[in-house]
């Protein structure tokens, strides 16, 4: 991938390299790496998060992950300047610490996620929201760059977003916002598991879908997706977005049911933010192209008018990386300004 | 009321005060009046805004209106410094000017507002959308006041929107942010004027709470609103929040309707902004404090739980001056921070 800079005033070639580590915790894995401040990926690697064994084992896992870092750049003669830590749920960035539950991950309340890390590899970490890092990643070397107003919401399994205002991570009152999957599309909807009804998440996430197709099913409804399963319990969304384009009448309308709900809840968001572009990532966002114009589509026909002349949606750049990218690059950011106070 | 210093590290007292003109153009009437830096009001005055006569016909108005406060100002010997001039629709703030069509005034696109009152009085300008400046008066001098993140949403004929970041209106990439009436609620309800679906203010605006009622009366359904009004026509929000109370079943449904539907929305910007409050404004917020509560009960009872503890819904404080007051005092702030530059 071609280089990035974090400063574009300075010259590029006569400096040497500086570097980060970014951890990146999903649902199940935990991807890392270290970054060159020119978005170059030096290091990858990824390994269970065992985030079902509780937040002190992921802990555990994240830092083991970082020290597997500082050894590989030991030995490459690499200096680390930092480390960023993106995670579910709401991550005080300030402190560096997990404040609330997640359906990911027990036990997760109070995991003290960057003295963890620092513990291990005795360098500033900076731990926060994982959509938040994705955004970030997405401002600094993807779909995003160069951008006043990014948006980034990730489709995967639950739907999660990022905001990023002048190239600051948008984090509300009490690290909070961004919350983009809670944005309601119906407001008498669906019972969603954070309390309220008609979530965006509700109607889109991987998990919901797949649910959908499983009580049509068992309603006796037909479907190609079937064919070649042993259960309802290899149904993924990777099947469903391949019995859409199959023609398949009830995954056409589980598709269709999505990019409904993703454009009155992205709409939402645009009236309140009137970003410049929307990023949308996550493992959802890999339907393709088809899928992604479709909710650009959906978004455009509902914003208002002079929204429609600028606004774009787009598919992340960075895929899998925008994670471990987003959330090094940020490492290196921080600390820079943190060092020039 | 007591007096609000723009910036508190100076010795007040001591410091001559400064004043700025605000006006605020609503749908039928012109506000506008003399500020100081301390959030006094030394001059007030309204007049009918001509909106239906073209956006020409409405400069002129609020040029006048302008050079009415400058004529005051000569006689009290007030050194007037600037104006801010609160409009409807989407406002070019940089350049001043109206951006959009708007269902208040007609021939509004284009309306050089910033010019045409600097015209007049040979001062600098500052134009924005009316709700920015209610949302930044009541930041500055109301109930938001000292808060980081402010949103503000004005409830009257239609609905409208302003969010304040670090002292900042948060106006986003072409100055729509903060459409807060056009945050969707329904994801296929009823067609809004702005082209999307399932609006807040489709279902909370003050003529479509109006027009449900009268559409009701009309399939026969019986209210006690009806008793002593000559027509139909003559229904108000106030009759209708006024009949609820009595035990009016059609009326207590429509406000029963504007509680959830408001508790969504306003739900949806706070997974969105995650602010310290939510200040509530407009005609219809003068529906008293049993109102307000019920929706802030209706907000808190769907947001995210590290949000329940810190949220706070409450009633705008400075009523029908907000406009003026926000108008002026941003004024006043930006000609600051021009200077410094």
């Amino acid at each position: 991938m071609a280089p990035i800079y974090l400063d574009d005033k300075i010259s590029k070639n006569d400096l040497p390299r500086r570097y980060a580590i970014g951890l990146d915790l999903g649902g199940t894995h935990l991807k890392y790496g270290i970054i060159s401040d020119r978005g170059e990926i030096v290091y990858k690697n990824f390994t269970p998060g065992r985030t079902s064994d509780g937040g002190k084992k992921v802990l555990n896992v994240m830092a083991e992950a970082a020290h597997e870092c500082m050894m590989f750049a030991k030995k490459e003669n690499i200096t680390i300047s930092a480390a960023g830590a993106g995670c579910p749920g709401t991550i005080d960035s300030e402190q560096g610490i997990s404040l609330g539950p997640t359906i990911h991950i027990t036990a997760w309340e109070g995991a003290e996620i960057a003295e963890a890390i620092n513990k291990k590899i005795h360098l500033p970490v900076f731990a926060d929201n994982d959509a938040n890092f994705m955004a970030f990643g997405e401002y600094i070397a993807g779909a995003g760059r160069q951008k006043q107003f990014v948006v980034g919401i990730t489709l995967g399994t639950g739907v999660g977003g990022g905001i990023v205002i002048d190239g600051n991570i948008h984090r509300g009152a009490v690290f909070n916002a961004a919350e983009l999957g809670h944005v309601v599309v119906e407001a008498e909807g669906r019972v969603c598991s954070c309390g309220n009804r008609g979530c965006i998440e509700r109607y889109v996430g991987a998990k919901y879908i797949v649910q959908d197709v499983v009580d049509a099913l068992s309603k006796g409804e037909e479907s190609i997706i079937t064919q070649g399963l042993k259960s309802t319990g290899d149904i993924t969304p990777i099947l469903i977005f391949a019995a859409a384009k199959h023609g398949d009448e009830l995954c056409g309308r589980i598709v269709d049911q999505m990019v409904k709900y993703l454009g009155a809840g992205l709409t939402s968001i645009v009236n309140v933010i009137n970003p410049d572009v929307i990023v949308i990532g996550g493992g959802m966002s890999d339907a393709g192209p088809v899928f992604i114009k479709r909710i650009g589509d959906e978004v455009l026909s509902r914003v208002m008018k002079p929204v429609r002349k600028q606004l774009q949606v787009v598919q992340a750049q960075l895929g899998n990386d925008a994670g471990i990218m987003g959330s090094a690059m940020y490492a290196m950011k921080q600390l820079t300004l943190d060092n020039a106070q």
